[in-house]
């Protein structure tokens, strides 16, 4: 391994907010990228599917980059694959499970190009010029996720991706804390650690607790018991399908999303089930209400939608009935918790009875602020990089390193594009690279940016009116128009006079506006514009969109 | 008092939802209105600016009804009140504060006809023909709050208002606990309780406590400190005043709305301060910044909106520097969480040090599950309805019914406009009156319906399309246009050729159409509007509002 002269640390995602996981890791020239995810829109981006890191900066140097390491198959790390790829011609590294789901990820896009997709295991060394990768088994809310350690001769980079120091979860696979201490032993430069529940106490709760629980809940049920969980955690998962096993209970799954995915673990060797266990959703009524339970799936970016179509008796195939009891296996993701609310409201008006946050039966994959704090004593970092999370998350961990003794000066809280530059014995902070967010909307990627935004914004508030006349330039009159059609802004029918006097308002201004020598079409829009806006607002304290349109012969 | 021979009890507002506080309790002819409260919009409910109960059914009955009795000043129990006596020439029952609060209310309104208001005081006694009315002191987080009783000869009727057992909030004023419990051995036909916090175990916190950690807040922070309470927060304002007088601290306060409250709660009493603790905003900079504590304002609508003006540096007076404090007590509401944690980000962003909930800065002012049983057992209503909070509150508070003794027949979950009705020895369910949301929108009340929101919703999506065409309906041509024009759909500037391939489709439509016989308007807008819609589906995947519009001459 060559001499380290110089190593770059730089979040492209994942950092000031939750998902969109991207950090770029730069040794000597070479470039390792870990995680290429996306993060489900907020609130404020009308419209948008999905949102994923600018890779501008990958894209400028694209030939330094090594490969795409994956730490889990969440969509938060491998969402924004398809768009990576369609960039760079890099070879993706992940283990069995995460570049299954990569696959379906790349089927679903319909990308042409060949991948290179490299099998990692846990006792993988992969050999570079500038560093040796190894990785290390880490627990969280998926199987077969790992960690990563960059080896230099400055110390090690150690990414720990999502974790959590779970000891029930994984079904034999425990996390590899045993080389973690080694890594950390042997020195480590700079620590890079998830901090989504750096704010919470304690430790998280245990998984063969919320087995038992979940086994408890459908014992104690009198009717069906449906079950809503995030489709990839796999874990999740087989506790229901051991608690319907335990229950001597069928099990009916329901929905596509996560049919694929069971097929994918059952066929991976990631759960275990009976094929005799399993019925088609055609064939649930076939069957006494106790000896059912039907497993479906909420994603982040719809959550509980199956459920709240079931509550309306919407549903193609299953609908609330009153002796249904419904277990929400799911935390609200921030910005979600109305939906979450309304959706268990929903279930309860049908008559279901509903468990979610009364009983444990979900615990997060997210490591609380004592396993944060024991993995920044097992890899006993000189340097520390909080990252996953919002700010405010950040900042916690940030605080939580500080007690176990890294220096304040050594952490840094970082920013999208941000640039950490070590050499010799220096650091240097202050750089920046082009970093933000591209935004997806259908098959547009990146084309919808602010002013799309801020009208879509706009249009929404109060809606739109459109006013077209059509003018005679020469005749200099008004041959047809002013119409006025509204969207969004009142309710037409009871809106006459304000229509009409509005018309008239417009009439007026380009009767007067057709008498002057030279007529300026920007400008008769702009006073369409501003006389209409002022007298809706008197009239109504509502301020639509104003779109005049001239059309002209 | 007459022989009472029937009672209807109808929640117009306040349940399956919190806020928009509105009950209705008739006794044989007479009715009595409880509240008229406003909610803040939902998710969904896009524009909108408020939302009020729908009072057709008090519209309907207008002469029957004997008055509006306020249980407190918060906007979900008083807010709607301008639309009520817009409607219905009734006097206004409430304490010394409610009154008050009204009264900024309508002064806001500019409302111009009279209006009939008493005080009342919490051992006033209403004699009407059917019933008594009386009223009992409850601990909120508002001064003045009360609870009612309407006394029949089948029992009294008990609306409960909003509450918590607190034992140190209100100066002096302690919650009317032994009146409580004689009104209960009198006997009580029907309880109606507060539900908001009847999923959280316990009792709330206590608020003396609260005073003591803002007190240590203040004491332990370097620089300046900014509190932002709920304005109509009294309790929480005393103890910020408190906090600065105990540190040697001048109080500046920021924002109209903050100065009117606390101007109104020192001339009314409620507030104890010296004058001379009290400086300017101009005057902040002129005091060491150890020596300055800075009140301001959230409130339901705009929650922390003025905190966030700060931390970007664009508020009028105050800004976040390095070393502020900044404490936020207040919660979020559901469906402004991610909101709140944003606002979070941003001020630690700028520097400051954000007190929030690490420490027991607030508490609610709602009664949890032992509180609610407490006033369950203290009244021992034979039926019993959960009122004030979302359906699965509703539920948790059947359930602690239940717990207590009460029957699982006697207690019930309405929705709005459900009548329960007593009559003899009977309990008659199923009747309904009209009941449900109005909105309001600027100056327009209720005129935004289920269209307007829907364009809204749509508009906000994927934007919209309009394709302008004149006609010469005689001669069968198209004399300008086709103009497509969008606005919140893609970036005009990069779809040059989607736009024009789509002129190019609208021209062939209407010149297929112009040599038809005779042309429906209709037929071909509608034309147009599914070729656009299935070529834009396909190039963007995108489904903008597709609007055609044909001129004529």
């Amino acid at each position: 391994m060559e001499k380290t002269e110089n190593i770059k640390l730089i979040a492209l995602g994942g950092v000031g907010e939750v998902g969109k996981n991207m950090f770029v890791i730069e040794i000597n020239t070479d470039i390792f990228v870990v995680d290429a995810g996306l993060m489900y829109p907020e609130g404020e981006m009308l419209g948008i599917d999905m949102v994923i890191p600018d890779i501008t900066y990958l894209k400028e140097n694209r030939e330094r980059v090594k490969g795409v390491f994956l730490t889990n198959g969440h969509d938060e790390n491998i969402g924004g694959i398809f768009y990576l790829l369609n960039n760079l011609n890099v070879p993706i590294y992940g283990t069995k499970l995460t570049l299954a789901l990569v696959g379906e990820k790349i089927k679903e896009s319909r990308m042409k190009q060949s991948i290179l997709v490299k099998e990692i295991e846990s006792d993988t060394v992969l050999a570079f010029s500038s560093t040796n990768v190894t990785f290390f088994r880490t627990n969280h809310s998926i199987p077969d996720s790992v960690g990563i350690s960059f080896s230099t001769t400055m110390g090690s980079i150690v990414h720990t991706g999502d974790f959590k120091f779970g000891q029930t979860s994984d079904q034999g696979r425990q996390m590899d804390i045993g080389k973690i201490a080694k890594i950390g032993d042997e020195g480590v430069l700079c620590l890079l650690s998830d901090s989504i529940n750096a704010e919470k106490a304690g430790f998280t709760g245990s998984e063969s607790s919320v087995g038992d629980e979940i086994s408890d809940v459908v014992y104690s049920s009198k009717g069906r018991v449906i079950v809503s969980v995030f489709a990839p955690n796999l874990y999740r998962i087989q506790q229901v399908i051991n608690a319907a096993v335990n229950n001597k209970r069928k099990l009916a799954v329901v929905g596509k999303n996560m049919k694929d995915i069971l097929n994918l673990a059952i066929n991976l060797g990631y759960i275990d089930v009976e094929e005799e266990l399993l019925i088609s959703v055609s064939e649930i009524d076939k069957h006494p209400i106790n000896e059912v339970v039907i497993l479906t799936t909420s994603n982040q970016g719809e959550p509980l939608a199956v459920l709240a179509r079931m509550a309306k008796q919407s549903h193609k195939h299953v609908n609330i009935r009153e002796d249904d009891t419904v277990l929400v296996a799911a935390t609200p993701i921030p910005g979600q918790e109305l939906v979450f609310s309304k959706t268990i409201d929903l279930l309860l008006r049908a008559g279901a009875n509903v468990v979610f946050d009364q009983k444990q039966i979900h615990v997060s994959g997210h490591g609380h602020q004592e396993e944060l704090k024991m993995m920044l004593n097992l890899t006993k970092p000189t340097f520390f990089i909080p990252i996953h999370g919002e700010y405010k998350m950040q900042k916690a961990h940030a605080k939580l390193a500080n007690h176990v003794g890294i220096r304040e000066e050594n952490v840094f809280i970082v920013e999208k594009g941000d640039v950490i530059e070590f050499k010799g014995d220096n650091v240097y902070t202050g750089g920046k690279v082009p970093a933000g967010n591209i935004l997806i909307d259908g098959l547009g990627i990146g084309d919808v940016g602010n002013i799309v935004l801020r009208d879509r914004r706009l249009l929404s508030q109060d809606g739109i009116l459109i006013v077209v006349v059509t003018l005679e330039k020469k005749k200099k009159q008004i041959i047809s128009g002013p119409e006025i059609i509204t969207r969004g802004f009142v309710y037409v029918r009871e809106s006459e006079e304000l229509i009409s006097n509005a018309t008239e308002i417009v009439s007026n201004i380009v009767n007067r506006s057709l008498q002057e020598h030279t007529i300026e079409w920007s400008t008769l829009k702009l006073n369409i514009r501003e006389a209409l806006n002022q007298y809706l607002y008197e009239k109504t304290k509502r301020r639509p969109m104003i779109l005049p349109i001239i059309m002209e012969i």
